[in-house]
């Protein structure tokens, strides 16, 4: 039956292994993969707490059909916490709940692509904003970026050029193998190209919480007064991800439109669900928990950067990310499927770059999650890769050297270990 | 910023009233629009102990993502029910657990419609699924139906007549003016006819737990062997609408494809909310709480009908359903839009037929939901509709008659009522 599909849906990509990588990993192998965040992080005694209360306190409302926006005292607090942490003035009317930022995208997918309209972007690109709009054939046009964020005469290039262009979709914060965010300047800059075109820009949040280095910077949409811009952001990594919970903000006008596709795609987003948020969110400092899961996070990015200097070819390049989820591996000449391919066979695996490119680049790079593994695997994963690695040719050509000060500085015990590792 | 949506969704009808009648009715308001299970009626209390064991037995893991088709306990669950109600013969792998039916509606019109291809049903048809396959650009033809289902002839008509006909959507059991389902005969002869043609069949079994008389009879989709059709249903009205929970039934080789399209969407329905009622599933019975529901229901809509017998025009016609949860009252000449704005300014609402249709008809018709009020409310509704109909002169000619036998079998107190009534 596959000839009566709909023509969009009939040129999506399908991925093997982006398929294979969503399983989750068993025993055996070691997934840097997934940035999924792991159950023993979830609050979830809190969360069990909150669901209570929200059985007491809401009775049957809590299982009843909400507003298609979402329930109203959860969009408050989500637009007061935005505003304070991103530095926007959203209320709760420019809010929509959605079923995960996913559902986010696909709404703004929806609403706005037409088969051949094109999105730019900078790569690499988040999953879930390319596998939502790939179903309504949208034409994917990678924007150069260098370590400040996106390169705005590219910008500026591609948008006179380019025909069709309905969307920019920019992740100022983290989502690069750079591990940097956009810098205040070019975020200015951005702001002022996109306002003279006639497009939508869609501002993912989703990273930004994951702050290691560095301070906050307000997000590009708080420049924005005439509602060019979407901002979306998620509760899965900050709070649980089954609970399926994220947002859009919009402008008011826009938002009349949003609800009506939203409400097209399933009514509304469980209210059991948004009961237990808006309860969760009464009774525990969510910010508290956030802090706690970045020193978390730290510590694991920190481990993974010190295992890879240990084990991995000098040629490698991995910059310390100064917030998110991942790190990004680049060896040039290496092609990261070969790659992954070798490492399956030694139980550890990761995303290849390609995945995140729309089209024939990425080649060289691959992406690291430090955030799912706990550290005595996320050491044995490194090693299993600087092994995938050494079989296809990219052998470790020099350890990493001892600092002969610093060595000196250890005590005995700990000076075997170096000598050993 | 509307002229950057995409051309099929500038296509998509706004309507007024029917936004109107989605807010939840106020004190004054006597709504007959709404078919949403009440509060009431929900089990909150089993809810909330299936909650609880939820967080005793699946910890973190009922808070992680799920897999993009559902938890397999539950999938397995549903395909047993389905199977057991509808005669099919599904296995959890033929399941996709969807975010409520009107999810599962979205997600076939984004595989199968391009814009402009046609989709058959038989009027009146479900507002979820005009509005899910609205936004892809659909174009829809109704084919014409008698007292035991779709004319075949008609039917057979469109499909070699219509092109780009992609399906045909069906809602065999109940969702018409006479509150009957298809007869076996007619389930039969459109099996047949369809199999011929080269389209996919939806059906909708939204509304066949609500049997009050007849037996049951086997889903059309129970006589397909080659995957042809698509069976859609959900948990809102037989559980409760806020975990928000429906399933689609497909063959093995469309599932892949579902399963990547429902990904897009949200990457899974609520986790909280499939364990919740996975565990509901185990502890509790519910064909003991649908066999509950039925019979309030079945007691309001033999309500409805007398309080129409006492209060309506002679000359209206409301057949008494055999399922499902509205009565549908046809009076000629009536423009049941006129009578609604009437009835609104005596705080009563209803659904005006012609929304059911997709283009110009069902004026005459109107829809009266008897779920959702408690008794003393339909009794007042109906009367104040009586009053909207006699203002637009649609006068009650004649009162009903009264049995001489049946009122002397009264006692004195009630046959009083009837004088007084």
């Amino acid at each position: 039956m596959n000839h009566l599909f709909a023509s969009r849906i009939r040129d999506t990509r399908t991925s093997k292994i982006r398929e294979r990588l969503e399983i989750p990993p068993d025993a055996g192998l070691i997934s840097f993969a997934s940035s999924l965040p792991t159950g023993e992080l979830f609050p979830v005694k809190d969360i069990e707490e909150a669901t209570k209360e929200a059985f007491v306190r809401w009775q049957d409302s809590a299982l009843r059909y909400s507003q298609s926006e979402g329930i109203a005292p959860l969009r408050e607090k989500i637009a007061r916490r935005v505003n304070s942490k991103l530095m926007t003035t959203y209320e709760k009317n420019n809010i929509c709940v959605t079923t995960g930022s996913q559902q986010g995208f696909d709404i703004i997918g929806k609403l706005f692509i037409n088969e051949g309209d094109v999105a730019l972007y900078e790569p690499p690109m988040q999953l879930s904003f390319l596998m939502a709009f790939a179903n309504y054939g949208v034409k994917f046009v990678e924007i150069s970026s260098d370590d400040n964020g996106m390169i705005i005469e590219d910008l500026e290039a591609a948008l006179r050029l380019e025909k069709q262009v309905k969307l920019v979709y920019i992740c100022p914060d983290y989502m690069r193998p750079s591990g940097k965010a956009w810098s205040m300047e070019r975020r200015r800059a951005f702001f002022e190209t996109v306002s003279d075109f006639d497009v939508m820009v869609v501002e993912d949040v989703t990273f930004s919480d994951f702050r290691f280095e560095g301070e906050a910077l307000p997000a590009v949409a708080s420049f924005d007064k005439k509602g060019q811009f979407i901002l979306a952001g998620s509760f899965s990594r900050i709070f649980c991800p089954g609970v399926r919970l994220g947002w859009l903000c919009v402008n008011d006008k826009l938002m009349e439109h949003i609800r009506k596709i939203k409400r097209s795609c399933d009514l509304n987003s469980s209210s059991l669900d948004q009961h237990v948020l808006n309860c969760y969110l009464e009774k525990f400092n969510i910010e508290d928990h956030i802090r706690k899961l970045i020193e978390f996070y730290r510590e694991r990015r920190d481990l993974l950067d010190s295992s890879m200097q240990e084990n991995f070819p000098k040629a490698a390049v991995y910059p310390k990310p100064d917030g998110g989820l991942y790190t990004w591996v680049k060896l040039e000449g290496l092609n990261a499927r070969e790659l992954l391919e070798n490492c399956i066979k030694q139980n550890v695996a990761f995303v290849p770059g390609d995945s995140f490119y729309s089209r024939g680049s990425g080649d060289d790079i691959f992406r690291l999650s430090f955030t799912t593994l706990p550290t005595e695997r996320i050491r044995a994963g490194v090693r299993r890769i600087a092994k995938g690695m050494s079989d296809i040719g990219f052998h470790p050509s020099t350890r990493v050297t001892i600092n002969p000060q610093a060595y000196l500085e250890l005590n005995e015990s700990d000076q075997r270990k170096v000598l050993l590792s």
